[in-house]
């Protein structure tokens, strides 16, 4: 049995879902994928704050306990780009792989992240950075290696097509739309990274490096702060509906990311994309569409992939200390 | 730049497509995974046939010419169980990895075929032997692995969907469209091994060893042979369209597998799968239901994966060199 320590920065929404699932699942993955997985330490804002289930001696203020115990693998849940970086950039200088679930910085730094991780032989994981649950990073990382991929449309923000589906289904306008969205708790209490479509425009630009490389990326993004209740009802009448589509595809010169809202017939693949469901239709030239749907947020979704990449790693990890 | 050798046995609809398919991304392979692809010798049935743009040097009659060539990586594109289980068995036993997209030699062997190759230190790459160009082998092997699946549900012979599809558009009957699927090429001049049933069972049995372990399987399967117009008629009457659908799920005592026709209500996410489309519904505890959808067989879409295997283990084994 392979014992993986794993420090963990971050306890919020994916942070505890992480610790939570964790636990649910830890006997299985030691049995079927013969990996142990352990949270060694955690890092908190404040440590004195009750969480139920978890063990409060685990818990530190200080990333510098957490990112030099020795830990195998580093969890980032801190989200951000600032602190979240350096503490990325630390454990990556220490040779620790790191497995994180934000797009924001990813979307910033991330080819200076991988080349720092490439300099000292540590690996990122970033499943959970794009569309929660969906393996769709793996996917284009793996599975569709062999073919070249024309391009990428998908609808990425929940909150979003959360937002358009109940305006389209409940006739209301976007500020009432936005207050269900936030009490069922699919849109943060500051939603503007959601609304002003930076948060799409994030992950589609994440997606877009795994399946293009390297190019020159033109970026166009439009929100859907200024959608109204008409824009879909004249949509409705001539058998169309509304959707915050996130679209990647090569051009002459390299590869245009546009981010907007986009009429689309009613028969159309991601026309049946409801609620705070996320769709990603990849097409590539030999397989032709393939389309990933599912939940592509929410605290245990996004722990899932977490968990996968942490077994992942000390899978990896653990071939290359048997050869 | 690492050089990878390719033994190719079987140049029948999917070992063209792969030497054609590898021809076009060679290049692109190169230069973004640092991985030059070449085959070296193809086993065919007859030499002499001119096969148009492969080097008819590659050819070769004889299994042991490839098996025993010195490749790195044996792809087994022949098909059947006896023959193809014996080149597999050889390739593995000399160290070599394999990749197939041999569903029914995987359904039928599997679990002796991965312990051969546990023995030697090989591996096996089956991505292509279900549901072609969609990833789902590689979503279950690794990005779903944190969750405790609970049910896989699809549709998984492109045949019976595309049968099904045009007896209810087109209002015929299963022998008029199984005439039209042959036609257009997507069945066999012997269909019974997607007609009754038994390729869907095939696939279903794969995912379900991954999804769910080495678990007790009960396996019922019902083929598609004795739909009539009338059964698709009062479907729609009822709203409902008739899909034939392979489910997995866990039950007492292991895990329940079953391939049969069910009415399923318009809304349902299958019904809207249509003609030669193949998709699969993976339920989760903690992700929810992740569904994949493409096409699931042909030419390109399959080599698609088998490339994608091959690029795979190719740089699996360079990183076992590096340390």
């Amino acid at each position: 049995m392979q014992r993986v320590n794993v420090g963990l920065l971050g306890c919020g929404t994916v942070g505890r879902g992480f610790v939570e699932l964790l636990g649910r699942e830890r006997e299985r993955i030691r049995a079927r994928h013969g990996v142990d997985v352990a949270i060694r330490r955690i890092l908190v804002r404040d440590a004195a704050k009750q969480r139920t289930g978890i063990n409060p001696a685990l818990f530190t203020t200080s990333a510098i306990d957490v990112l030099d115990d020795g830990c195998d693998i580093i969890v980032e849940l801190v989200g951000g780009v600032h602190a979240a970086g350096a503490f990325v950039r630390r454990a990556l200088r220490n040779g620790h792989d790191v497995v994180t679930a934000n797009k924001a910085l990813l979307a910033d730094s991330g080819r200076e992240l991988f080349a720092t991780a490439q300099t000292h032989d540590a690996r990122i994981g970033f499943e959970a950075s794009v569309c929660g649950g969906i393996p769709i990073i793996g996917a284009l990382q793996r599975g569709l290696v062999g073919d070249r991929i024309d391009s990428i449309t998908g609808i990425l923000n929940g909150t979003c097509n959360y937002i358009l589906t109940r305006m389209e289904q409940d006739d209301i306008e976007l500020a009432d739309a936005l207050l269900q969205a936030q009490a069922h708790g699919f849109a943060e209490a500051d939603p503007s990274l959601d609304i002003s479509g930076v948060d799409a425009a994030q992950k589609l630009r994440i997606l877009s490096e795994l399946a293009f490389g390297p190019m020159t990326m033109r970026l166009r993004v439009h929100g859907i702060g200024d959608v109204t209740r008409a824009e879909i009802e004249q949509a409705r009448s001539r058998r169309c509906v509304v959707r915050h589509v996130a679209a990647a595809r090569r051009v002459a010169g390299g590869v245009e990311l546009r981010v907007e809202r986009r009429e689309l017939p009613e028969s159309h693949p991601l026309a049946a994309v409801r609620d705070e469901t996320n769709a990603v239709v990849v097409r590539g030239r030999a397989v032709g569409e393939i389309m990933f749907q599912g939940k592509g947020a929410g605290s245990l979704p996004t722990a899932a992939a977490v968990l996968a990449d942490v077994v992942g790693l000390a899978q990896r990890n653990r071939m290359r200390v048997l050869t």
